[in-house]
């Protein structure tokens, strides 16, 4: 997918077909109750255990293939699935079982009048479709969210990992098969026909989670109508303020840029308050360099010691990688302005001691989440105690952030009355009462 | 709109810079309190009052220059604003500044570790685009919403209505004036190619939210990246089970047909249980007869003695008129088929005495509202007890149904620390606590 191609074909007789497919067995998997869900999760991950041989041994041929083919030594990375790693993601599946049943929650409940009864409860959205490059282990993971929150899955996996995929596929319908899941709510694309047709899906498909390469994810965006959970970019700050411990900073700043530098909560700018720069740039300049982070400062924080300078093409830039831009303001809302200018609403810190300056920056950074003297890399499902994540979401709208098994319901309002009708109310004959109820 | 062009042009300087001001007011806006929105809600009110004379003088130019243009009645209607229409707008903007204060509601509070603590709190989306047609109420109704949420509003009415909603913008903004919330939050566009160009301001624009013809809403979803809140069809249904009392399944169905058929919630099929047609069908022939109402029924449904018959494009067919297809339906499966393949999700609803076939319709039947024995056309923001309404959607994620002012506002997480770094998690020195907080 990292060259897309210009149009996207529309959808095959024998696609729609196989989606309608899923459709069906997503709408009579939403019907069922928490305990069927829990029961199928715990089949899929039994089969899974069984099928442990066979899996292991369709990812040796993948492997096989990548070198082959002479794969990136990442990629190869992200397609090894060993035992160790299996028996994670099926232990993964297990807790995804345990966690609390995100369904048939009851948001608002309230009298319209007598006897006319209005409720939101939590449903499944339907369909996912989901687009990952290499990582097989993303099939159970994203498998396993989608029915438990009583959603079919559409997944299309990278070419490179088909054999691991299928292998997977194959135990996950199978342990499917002991349960009162039907086997189809879980479907696998193969080709890349299918892949890119799948955002045809309009009507079949409620929303879209692509887990890969920013292109992957523009490239989603811009063709299709249907929802998409995820980001294209994070570009996250860390700002240093006047006010800051140097030394926390400097720990928070070391850590949020390069405890997993690919990942997209890592920082990618430094900005610092001139009135610290000259206390907090050399040392940190010394600890970066000693952690090989290769700095790019503007003109005052290379009269500072940083050794490069930054070009304006640096603010906008995720490294992904061990690099860091950097930058020293005249105040806190020289801060705020740059990174409402260059970010990419997804996390940004302050590391401050003064109360006046942290609020301020908590409530006027316009991201989806806003950190306090920590680092950016806590901005995970994970951490947040979400138990599992299907991806961190940077669009204005709910879900944003990251994203549990909530990302993966939406509601439904139902109304019981005992023969109402609005005219009643219109003609003033009748009253709304609006009385709320108990949840 | 209604013939819409087929290329949005990119946005002129002018407009960039325009969006670019509402945007910085917004930011400024979204940091007030409850308070100063509440006061500038009262204002913008005060002042449209002390303007009534220029505009209804401005709205008379319009119905003028629209009467010498040949506009259609029923368009004239929508675009007059007499006395009484101002006053209950005036009233309106009111009511809004007394509905509950959407922001800084805190949805989630969790200690992660000592000293960590997550919160997820309600913020505003940022600036909503708002593109409707004629009536030129909705510019206070709209802009009264979006600054009680903490929003900017970029505006964009109908030619037909250019003076009125010019006299009434006027107005809000001299009323913003005397608030703190800076009249720049505030904007209307002029000329066509500003509200097409409206479409791409992604990045300056959070939210499109359409007011108009289901061609103008689908244009808009195809033609911007922008999250658009809306609907483009509402083809709701009523099933009359072979359980359901005649009388009460008639009176619901009359309502739901005539009350006011141009609405979105109005129903336009009946469907209709085959054991109890030939009891329910003559006399509701003849009731809907008596309202003038046309029926298109399927050969069963004709055997009953409806006199026309449905093609198969009267399923799919939003009439918005006094028109009803009507079909008769072997059980209560095939009618959950039915609204399945030809609805639009919007809301559909169910007569029925059988508490069984009640709830398989209310879990079944995947719209945004689902009805027990009462009319479709409660399906209202007003209705809903909600105050006010910004408009019903019929996307699967939420906001989902008739969206009252939390439909314009998102959230944010916060996570405040003393210094936490994601190394020491990942290396085992810590441990995450997620121990829940008191909201």
């Amino acid at each position: 997918m990292s060259t897309p191609a210009p149009s996207v074909p529309e959808p095959s007789r024998e696609l729609l077909q196989r989606a309608a497919a899923v459709r069906r067995s997503a709408m009579a998997l939403g019907q069922l109750g928490d305990g069927d869900r829990q029961q199928a999760l715990g089949a899929m991950a039994d089969a899974l255990e069984a099928a442990r041989a066979s899996i292991l041994a369709a990812n040796q041929e993948d492997l096989a293939a990548a070198a082959a083919d002479g794969l990136a030594p990442a990629l190869i990375a992200r397609l090894k699935l060993d035992g160790p790693k299996l028996d994670g993601a099926i232990a993964g599946v297990r807790q995804v079982a345990e966690l609390a049943d995100p369904l048939g929650r009851r948001q608002l409940h309230t009298e319209l009048d007598r006897g006319l009864v209005l409720e939101r409860v939590t449903v499944p959205l339907g369909v996912v479709g989901v687009i990952f490059e290499a990582r097989p282990d993303a099939v159970m993971q994203i498998a396993a969210l989608a029915i438990r929150s009583g959603n079919g899955a559409i997944l299309k996996g990278g070419r490179e990992a088909a054999r691991s995929c299928a292998a997977i596929l194959e135990a996950l319908q199978s342990g499917l098969a002991a349960s009162r899941v039907e086997a189809e709510a879980l479907a696998l694309l193969t080709s890349r026909e299918e892949s890119l047709a799948l955002l045809k899906l309009d009507g079949l498909v409620d929303l879209i989670i692509p887990r890969g390469s920013n292109a992957l994810v523009r490239f989603i965006q811009d063709n299709t109508r249907i929802p998409v959970l995820g980001h294209a970019d994070g570009i996250c700050h860390l700002y240093v303020d006047a006010a800051a411990d140097p030394s926390e900073a400097l720990r928070v700043a070391l850590d949020a840029k390069t405890q997993y530098p690919a990942a997209c909560n890592a920082i990618e700018t430094l900005l610092v308050h001139e009135a610290i720069a000259a206390t907090f740039l050399p040392p940190a300049i010394e600890a970066f360099t000693a952690a090989s982070v290769e700095l790019r400062g503007d003109p005052a924080a290379c009269g500072h010691g940083v050794a490069a300078a930054a070009s304006e093409a640096d603010w906008s830039t995720e490294y992904s990688d061990l690099i860091l831009a950097v930058k020293v303001v005249a105040d806190l809302e020289e801060a705020i302005a740059h990174i409402g200018r260059y970010g990419s609403r997804h996390t940004d810190a302050i590391c401050t001691t003064d109360p006046v300056a942290a609020e301020r920056f908590l409530a006027a950074v316009d991201s989806a989440g806003v950190y306090l003297n920590c680092s950016t890399r806590f901005a995970d499902g994970f951490r947040y105690g979400f138990g599992a994540e299907v991806g961190i979401s940077t669009q204005t709208l709910p879900p944003r952030g990251p994203v549990g098994l909530e990302g993966l319901v939406t509601y439904r309002y139902r109304l019981r009355g005992e023969g109402h009708i609005a005219a009643d109310y219109a003609r003033g004959e009748r009253h709304f009462s609006h009385r709320p109820l108990p949840l």
